[in-house]
């Protein structure tokens, strides 16, 4: 089969043996799988992330120097049952699942393992237990939307928003969209969504955030007061002594970069929850006094639970959501590097697609 | 009068003029201050302490070069009503007051401002509206932790623990303690202490501490298995999937070092709620992905409400804790700086109240 492979530090298309079903799996064929910001680190940034992750307690299925394929946010159609399935999938189900192998060792991720494929190619193993088929009629274009769709979901469920809370979203990539989709769908707001990019700010509209800033243009700038939120724990002293309703800040953080946290304890208004969605992989310094002095809050997020997962896969199924239209291309395999770097560069790409049997 | 002052980088013990009680201010004989961990970072990092203030949009009342009377967790006598008072209390009433000092342009710390000095002077003035008349024999050495109480109390209101909650409170020095006290008030718990001092590991088992810990000493180690807490997503995925009952993490960080948050991004079970009571005044070096890896919550904390010092008045008062074992010296003005010097590296001190009438 045919894959976009990690190898030497770069992207090439290039054939491989394909995945063979073990006990309790199923050979797929990958339909589509869209590229995240997380493959976009791992290409540059293999080996921090295998030193990384293994630093924190955790286990990686990368191996240095050795071929990965990437991809975790796929829609595939079954091929095969594998031994010791119930079958319970016949042969051309479109499926998706969230990306995590079963297997006698333990989990393995689906896209960020150099002993198993990712949907970056042709044909992918995954586990029975873990399908869900895709309900009739969603496009899997769509379908692969499921698993970003799952983070903004799980970012703003644990945000514990309450009817008094302002939501301000800085970031609207993929990760930033799903969090105002998901916090619209749930009729959470008012949503402000932050970006430098033109389109991005667009792409928040069509997901219903209420306004638009362009954080390169202070006149744009919302001001938390036009939300009665108060700014300083002065300001909310004062509007509890007048008996004047206050509305409670959170904030989420969807770009991931080095310098983010300490930027926000600077911006933010006091009490302000801070939901960090974004996935900085870099050492990051911070001013721990700032976040004090505004009795911060930050609350680390990452991934979602199946039964989130479920929920976004209906979601996009019942046209509950407008994520679909995060999708800008869609792209083959041999495109599939030039993509990447597209996306490093070009704001105006938001999701792109591979689509591995083009 | 005489005061303990910071001149030119170092504590002196001078004559200065006394305060004047202005409109709607009490002139007080102060009866006994504590020194707290603030004071001994102010002496060393004034300059710094000012320049962060003022670039994180506060503003201090201390100025660069200028001489200045730290102190702000005392008890009083009052001696003058001033200009504009009701008189509310009479000379002779032993008071607290959150160290606030109502002024035309707004609040001033006492204890840290070069213009009215804080309670390691004779006589301070405080404001009318803000004073407390210590409750008929509490004794002023005890009234005079009413302030580090209810930074204890504070904290613990801010962690919203819950009956399946246990406690880990790291560092048992002032804010450690008063934090395990409130935890027991509260009956929340059980309460793991940590603290390289025997003889503060011993406080906190006065204070109520269920468990205490020698992080030199391994074996010694509290094992969040011990107390059903899962320290993996994974445990505690499996756990929910078995139908066992599981605990929930709340760490209290009081020690407020650099290294501290990242080493319990490092130690703590998944889902831990961080409450950092502590003050860290360095810049931090912190990666994010150990803290999202396994979404751990950091609760920045600073001070207390009026009605939380006021509750920890009366906590005093009716002997509901058992915080007034803290203290292990009182000493006189002429002392003081030795005093400074002793809590730097001498752990068997925790609380050290100056009695500047001595």
């Amino acid at each position: 089969m045919r894959a976009v492979i990690r190898r030497g530090g770069a992207l090439v298309v290039d054939e491989m043996a394909p995945p063979v079903a073990e006990v309790g799996q199923v050979l797929c064929k990958t339909l589509v799988c869209g590229i995240c910001g997380s493959d976009l680190h791992a290409l540059d940034h293999y080996d921090h992330m295998i030193d990384l992750t293994r630093r924190l307690g955790g286990f990686s299925h990368m191996r240095k120097g050795a071929d990965t394929v990437f991809g975790h946010e796929f829609c595939c159609e079954v091929i095969e049952n594998g031994p010791g399935t119930e079958g319970r999938l016949k042969a051309g189900t479109r499926v998706v699942s969230i990306p995590g192998l079963i297997t006698p060792t333990g989990f393995e991720t689906v896209g960020y393992s150099s002993r198993i494929p990712g949907g970056f190619a042709q044909t992918i193993v995954l586990s029975e237990a873990l399908l869900l088929e895709v309900p009739n009629g969603l496009a899997a274009e769509h379908a692969a939307l499921t698993e970003p769709l799952a983070v903004g979901d799980h970012a703003v469920a644990m945000a514990a928003m309450e009817a008094d809370h302002v939501a301000m979203v800085i970031g609207a990539g993929p990760v930033g969209l799903a969090v105002i989709a998901s916090l619209k769908a749930r009729g959470l707001g008012p949503v402000i969504a932050w970006d430098f990019s033109a389109e991005r700010r667009a792409a928040a509209e069509r997901m219903g955030a209420d306004r638009v800033v362009d954080p390169a243009d202070i006149s744009s700038h919302a001001s938390w007061s036009d939300y009665a939120v108060p700014a300083t724990r002065a300001e909310a002293f004062a509007a509890a002594m007048e008996g004047r309703a206050v509305k409670r800040p959170v904030i989420f953080e969807c770009v991931g970069a080095p310098g983010m946290l300490q930027a926000l304890a600077r911006d933010a208004p006091a009490g302000a929850r801070i939901v960090v969605a974004g996935v900085c992989m870099e050492t990051d310094a911070i001013e721990p006094l700032a976040f004090i002095t505004k009795e911060l809050e930050l609350r680390f997020v990452l991934g979602y639970r199946p039964d989130e997962f479920a929920a976004a896969l209906h979601r996009l199924a019942e046209g509950q959501t407008r994520y679909a239209e995060t999708v800008t291309q869609v792209v083959s395999l041999d495109e599939t590097p030039a993509a990447f770097a597209r996306l490093q560069t070009d704001k105006t790409q938001i999701k792109i697609l591979v689509a591995p049997g083009r």
